[in-house]
């Protein structure tokens, strides 16, 4: 298959649309304007709207409209704008409409910084919104697989009537790496019979909303997100494991930061030291199953984050105290250092001893 | 001391004044408007504001504002309304101000219902906005709790200047109890040096803000505020342990579910079932070292919510893999009955023979 | 030329989509949702966009937004709704980009009420936002006038690089009546070399902005505008005389109101008294020449709005003295009846003999 | 009386507070900052309240609010902010709620510049809102003058429930001059019992709304509302004359521009040249009585603006024909030079020679 070298934020966007992304609605924020830049210029070419919002309240209930009228609608922000999204995505997922929403993380909390960042995990993986519901994440780690999340993204978001967030950082925004574009294996998708598009008078209206006003009918369709999210987690998970085997270290890592992490197991191979990685591609549904693959040689599990250590809730559920869930990580933008995360492996290793 | 016969609502509110509370912004939602109608009529009787904002966004931008000028201030929505506010409340936290905030929660996600709810966990506790950050998170599980809690919230959010997040839900606002107002023992606190309060010509101006963007700033203000998150982490935990002597289920609940399992322990009690019940009163610091005191007899942990279980995560963090975690939930706006929590704990009990 | 029968606010939405239109922004408000609706409807069939915004405020300004980028665009809405639009048609008169308005009028102030009213007359031709600009301004009385004036609209918008307002009521968007398409004679139009269509690399990037600090700098554009407005003033005024040869009286009027004073000079005359009428078609610029027609015979103006009086500051103006000038007027969303109008020229005559 | 050398917005905001105003909204904007930066400051200290709200909207409607409850409140904003709050303006007259607004003018139209202006004498005396109403509008050429009817504009405003507008520009901002606080004559208010205050359990509640779905409802109130006007228009027009006596040539002109043209005029008088000038001080009600002074050596008048020629309107409707009216100004910013005013003059009286 042929591969392009092409900049990150065009190749996500060019898979957006190859997925058939047509509407988009945004408001801009740093790092993440070249992805409604691209939009605004190529979309529409296809016969595809882009609109600047006049916020980011005003966008994600623009895509909540777009995608309840059934079109295939994505936006874009970094991590404050994602907060003030939080309403609208919990007003999506209590409407069962699909949507894709890809979070460009940057430093936080608040205004925080505008350099690469994880510390939207929580946000992400629990949703900030009210209610339970959840999103499935996708954390690309490369170029080819931010590509290939996003190719299959709209075709799951109406496979489930869910959104799905791609989460990423500006690294993945910026780098250039060759990437092909392979379409995903068609989902076999039901007609959007429950849309908004007009009854042609012909049927009742369709209507689409997240109020129940009767507790029991909203326990009954919260009872039912449940039975769907259980699907989910059944057929969704996906995950990345390397040099699991004879690893006394299990590192924990997902996005650019297990990059860096890849290298230093490769790093500590050299030094003789086996240790591997467990790295979720889906945050939510976040892959317990992996850590069914740990063998006997491991002693710890070690999260590394550009975060203040987010994940490492989920990491202890999976280790059902099994193993002790040691955190490495930087925030505000910083990036981890090959040989800081070498050393936080060989510290760790010291300290189960 | 005397106690007085109120209604939940009316009696937060004024140990919210009796707190120190002069300033509050809100915007309307059931069900907990009696917060800003009582506010509204009592606060300028005091020399305090009330003051309906243009949407939750305002309202947190205005609590955000007052706070960062050194004012007692709260806010108060339910939880559709609370998720609009996440931006505003990461911010607030980047920016190291102190504030309240109480979320009536009602059955989500979405619009949902107005009927009681504890569907806001994950929002409460692992922050819906971006970035690393907290709020201390109080679960009364009756009025007089609920009183002792928001009398005392103005104290330690000025101590550690962060927000406390009072959550609660229709329940307890409706309900009447007999409530005593009692002072909570003085924080030591230091003088608002930090506040924007005018410079009288005679300092440099402080700057309230959550923006750094110089990475290394914002990574040396993260750590400060998890070096922060531990000493609160350290010295704020509360839960209330329940006949845990013996137990072979122990459940853990919060808040108005809390109730009714208490009445099922004791009814189990009277069939010769021995269960007991860890219930956080913070939900975040969650009460993990509650758990050491779980005895040799416990075979399992049954958690029971009015949701679909989302505080069974932090059940599993604390267990380490030691008991099994059940859940026992309804959603939506309706409410676990006794017998159906009775019925929960003899099923896991046969589940875990 | 074949005529069809149809409603006015299709035919009216039909004009404008023949005319060129391609974007509709605007936010829900009766007695104009049939035009949105239809809109939504029509729009997508030919490549168009139609988007609801969050606020008539969002709605103008991406009326702007997508006008700078050279679309021909159109936003509808009823009086209240339009003077939340004043600061944008500000912004987009100090911008000279050219939109298509339409207000379709209710009674006010404020709120007001639903019923077809003309009270906007000085918000439409003195402009509501501030400085020095303004609008041209159509009022229908038929629906092939309507029609008519909207397909001409975005031409003239686009020729003199301003925003043309179609003033209406109700009853216009109500009634049905026989309408004739006819292609308007083409304007010959420079292509929009000014808009933001993206460069291309080939040219440096165009400016759409209506802020210019330097006062000197503002003030050539503010000559350079009224410059333009008077060659509007002298090419675009269009007014209907009625039996003005031989008239004791002469009405104003335009609009539905102005229907039914036509009718009321044929009763008049078959009384045997002869008044006639000038009717505005263009408010903005207002047909001051008109008032030169007027014989010797004429003794008084009598004006006839659905509002308290605002074109009577106009007609005094046009007047320079030489006739007194009456009112009569309903307003709320009352219509004048045909008896009422025949007493108030009768009751006008005698005052003046 | 003691007079106090002071800047013109402290004089302003002093005075304001003295007339009894408590509450200030606003949203900042140049060149008016200093106007909420005093009023921040100085109404906490008389148990009033400073807000500063969200944007323009949301603080002409709490304004709004808090009249409908009764307080003396006013809002400050400079003219685009201005055009913002035309739909808030008209759903305050819409209810007769008692209000003060403040236009410190800057050039037009949309962002325009921040250099003093008179752009928005239409906006100021038409109503930029939708309907039939009016604001009393005072425009201020010292800063004693300011201090006065600043002074009197909150019993005004309560006295006939409508907002008082005080007009002005930077100059009168930023002028230092001596200023005396005098009480103005207390009017006899009547009690607002129509304030919704609260019920106290022993009235019916009161209801502040704009809103009449029934037509003749609406049009009753409307013929209230114009009762009232022509009451206003009776008893609070203000003007000043200058050297009307045997002027061959009269200025008419207000605010900032007003004191140029004074000088221009004893600049003609001493090169023999008599003109004089009417100085409208109401705007709305328009001193249309005042031109009925002018004698019969007057052959011109001439209208001198920072705008182009908005107020040329009503100097017609006053002339009725009885002499040209011409017109001088400049605008964006610039401010017209007395030789100017003085060449404009000399050529417009060889022109009716």
């Amino acid at each position: 298959m042929e591969k392009v070298l092409m900049k990150g934020n065009e190749a996500i966007c060019s898979a957006a649309i190859q997925g058939g992304c047509r509407y988009f609605f945004g408001y801009p924020i740093t790092p993440q304007n070249e992805i409604p830049e691209y939009m605004s210029r190529e979309l529409p070419k296809v016969g595809g709207v882009f609109l600047q919002a006049e916020s980011e309240i005003a966008a994600i209930n623009m895509v909540y409209g777009a995608a309840g009228a059934g079109a295939r609608v994505m936006t874009s922000s970094s991590s404050p704008g994602i907060a003030l999204k939080q309403e609208g995505i919990s007003y999506i997922c209590g409407s069962e409409v699909p949507c894709v929403i890809v979070n460009i993380m940057r430093g936080g909390p608040g205004l925080g910084g505008i350099q690469p960042s994880q510390a939207d995990y929580y946000q992400a993986t629990r949703g900030g919104g009210n209610g339970d519901y959840n999103l499935i994440v996708f954390a690309p780690a490369n170029l080819q697989e931010a590509v290939d999340m996003m190719m299959e993204a709209f075709d799951l978001a109406d496979y489930y009537r869910m959104p799905v967030m791609i989460l990423g950082d500006g690294m993945i925004g910026q780098m250039m790496e060759p990437v092909a574009f392979r379409k995903p294996e068609p989902k076999k998708l039901e007609p959007k019979d429950w849309a908004t598009t007009g009854t042609g008078n012909s049927r009742q209206p369709n209507i689409v909303n997240s109020l129940h006003l009767d507790p029991e009918t909203l326990e009954v369709f919260n009872k039912k997100l449940q039975a769907k999210y259980a699907v989910v987690r059944e057929n969704e998970v996906r995950y990345e494991s390397y040099r699991l085997k004879d690893a006394e270290l299990v590192f924990v890592s997902y996005g650019t930061s297990s990059r860096i992490v890849r290298n230093a197991i490769d790093d500590l191979a050299e030094q003789g030291v086996r240790v591997g990685m467990i790295r979720p591609q889906t945050l939510w549904p976040f892959p317990f199953k992996a850590f069914e693959e740990i063998g006997p040689s491991t002693r710890a599990l070690l999260s590394v984050e550009m975060s203040e250590g987010q994940m490492v809730d989920d990491i202890k559920i999976a280790s059902r105290g099994r193993w002790p869930v040691g955190f490495y990580g930087r925030s505000g933008g910083m990036v981890p250092l090959q040989t800081d995360i070498v050393k936080a492996a060989q510290s760790m290793l010291k300290e189960v001893k």
